[in-house]
């Protein structure tokens, strides 16, 4: 496959318009955002596990139930989680406004919220905002919609990639937010996907959950999971490429570009991790089963001194024992091997010499990975996380509710 | 029960000595630890489900087979874990030494290490300081023991309690350590207690398992289990008073007693959480069923948000509800209720006005709570933790191996 990522976004497939803007709910920042096909497109979607669904959440997933949508709306600075009854009945009003400004009908309009819990959202702000908003989208409007959704992310994070389908120029598009609160389990806060690509619903359906293993559910910031993630994605069909309507070569290609765009998402996402100075790709090896390699990856991902522990540039290969010890899957005591940044640091269960000067240098770098062979097996995993710094404490001490 | 906590150790039950001295293993701190029976006593243990459990540990599990002990020998600085074969020789020419020096039986002595992973014991260091310490054993030696086993800690930890048997009295006294890597699944890094009460040893264990736990397994400071953990304890009757051979009165009175003490060491740990500010006491309410609570307890215990929130003094309940709703259990989302700190902050799964220059004198104090209700059941847990705080990230990016 020839594919190109390139520094797009949401409106860079054809046929897509967006815009963000601010609305009042934050201070002075972008808040709102919303992403509009042309015509109606197939919609699919994954949502965040949490037993305690936001209301935008809850309303989604029925929304998404017909496998077409044409718009997204997504407010930051507020969850519209916790709010009861009420929160449900705001997340229908915004649904209706947004239906009836763009003239769709509203079982086609799929939305999102981020932000702080337990308040009830300021409908009147947000009637301005969708007055404004569903007046000023644009084709070029994707990376100021990839503003409008970020929380204490410190930069928007979008990206596109391009490719052929059957000698058609065809193209995904995406933006995300979320720098904490990330982990295995759904995603991210909240990532868009748009593709001028035709395709089944439950195909589409299919391939997100598919990528997202390998990407998004296997990033993780601080091990927490939020009550609003939320994966949306639509294909409109506008590149003019055949349409894909079996698992076929066509429907190959188009999954193994998603994969390639939402790893690079992924990949955004951990280096604008909350106060993050490195991002760690952490691989699990010879493990005795699937499992036990996913228990282990995140185990060591989750683990605040592992950490702090390439924070301060120290390879601490204890911890990183300690963390896949403490889980309690096989592990070979007298065979498991340890590179950090590619260096070998403990061999057949032991510690082994190093260069410590070359370690040092490399410690230094952005970014950094993990290796870890249990000789147990041969099942594998790999998972993505940042430090834990300074700077995290920093962010997440100081806002306040 | 009649019953006083002081400021004791494993030196206040008769029949016990103990010291604690630098042999070499940390620059210049107490790193070497003995306290011994005058006469065998029964002895039972907890430890580390770690599939990467220390030489001394595996070594520890044979040793108390029998149920019977007269020593326990700890080093700090180095934790003898991920060390091979070579490191269970040397864990077992530590008991050899320490055997030969008190003229005991190598079966009667125990040994635990904390410290370092993956480097040998420098075995002429410890040779020197078991020659030393098993000449200076005093019976006021407990408190310099307490001091030795300390890791990161920031003082020594240790306590006693005074309580009749059948109008005898009767002391049982503890020492502990481990202010990081505290996970509720074993307990601490090393905790050891001792007493005059005769008991069986299985009576002894079954005591343990019993009062961990509400008490050293409610307790997490990062969500790290160690390699190395354990749980000790010597019983060798020398009170005089009737020896508890069933779970009789007696037995109830023991096992209240050992409960009080070990609540009062939890707390402990919990305030000398690696740079804790705050001692926190999470009780998670009406849950569904008992693993229901738990996994709500010890989800927000472990919760980074919950702990920096804290740590900033923010009642940021959107981030206890985030942490439970992630776990997947049952709570009822128009039914929950939050109390932070006492003040009740949400009710029927929504937000509620407080009083908030109260909420921020509340915060301000060291030690404080949570509660939340889930409002599906009957079921009660809870759990202890401290604050995330910048102090942490310095402790452990700085620890350098």
């Amino acid at each position: 496959m020839n594919s190109e990522i390139f520094d797009g976004s949401v409106t860079s497939p054809k046929g897509f318009r967006a815009d963000g803007l601010h609305c009042g709910l934050k201070d002075e920042k972008p808040d709102l955002a919303l992403i509009v096909s042309d015509t109606p497109a197939a919609a699919a979607a994954l949502f965040t596990t949490s037993s305690l669904a936001a209301a935008p959440v809850v309303l989604c997933k029925k929304q998404i139930d017909s496998g077409v949508a044409q718009a997204i709306l997504i407010n930051s600075g507020n969850a519209n989680a916790c709010t009861g009854e009420q929160g449900m009945q705001d997340a229908r009003q915004m649904i209706q406004w947004t239906a009836k400004a763009l003239h769709l009908v509203p079982d086609t309009i799929l939305i999102a919220s981020t932000g702080v819990i337990g308040h009830y959202l300021p409908m009147g702000i947000i009637r301005n905002g969708i007055a404004r908003i569903t007046s000023s989208l644009a084709i070029n409007g994707g990376e100021r919609a990839a503003e409008a959704i970020m929380t204490t992310d410190t930069r928007p994070k979008h990206r596109a990639i391009t490719f052929d389908l059957q000698g058609v120029p065809v193209s995904i598009g995406a933006i995300a937010k979320g720098s904490g609160m990330i982990q295995p389990n759904m995603a991210t806060m909240i990532c868009i996907v748009t593709t001028d690509i035709a395709i089944k619903a439950h195909l589409l359906k299919n391939a997100l959950k598919r990528v997202v293993n390998g990407t998004l559910n296997a990033l993780t910031i601080d091990g927490e999971m939020s009550t609003n993630d939320c994966f949306l994605a639509l294909a409109n069909g506008q590149s003019g490429a055949p349409k894909i309507e079996s698992k076929n070569a066509d429907y190959e290609t188009f999954e193994k570009a998603l994969h390639q765009l939402l790893l690079e998402m992924t990949l955004l996402l951990a280096r604008d991790g909350e106060g993050a100075t490195k991002v760690i790709t952490i691989t699990v090896r010879e493990a005795s089963s699937e499992q036990d390699a996913k228990k282990a990856a995140r185990a060591i991902a989750n683990s605040m001194l592992v950490k702090t522990a390439l924070y301060g540039q120290d390879p601490n290969w204890g911890r990183i024992v300690s963390a896949v010890g403490s889980t309690g899957i096989r592990i070979d005591p007298n065979g498991f091997e340890i590179k950090i940044a590619g260096i070998n640091v403990a061999r057949d269960g032991c510690a082994i010499e190093y260069d410590e000067k070359k370690m040092q240098h490399a410690l230094a770098e952005t970014e950094l990975s993990i290796d870890i062979s249990l000789n147990c097996g041969s099942f594998t995993s790999q998972v993505y996380t940042c430090d834990l710094t300074h700077e995290y404490i920093t962010i997440n001490a100081e806002y306040h509710t």
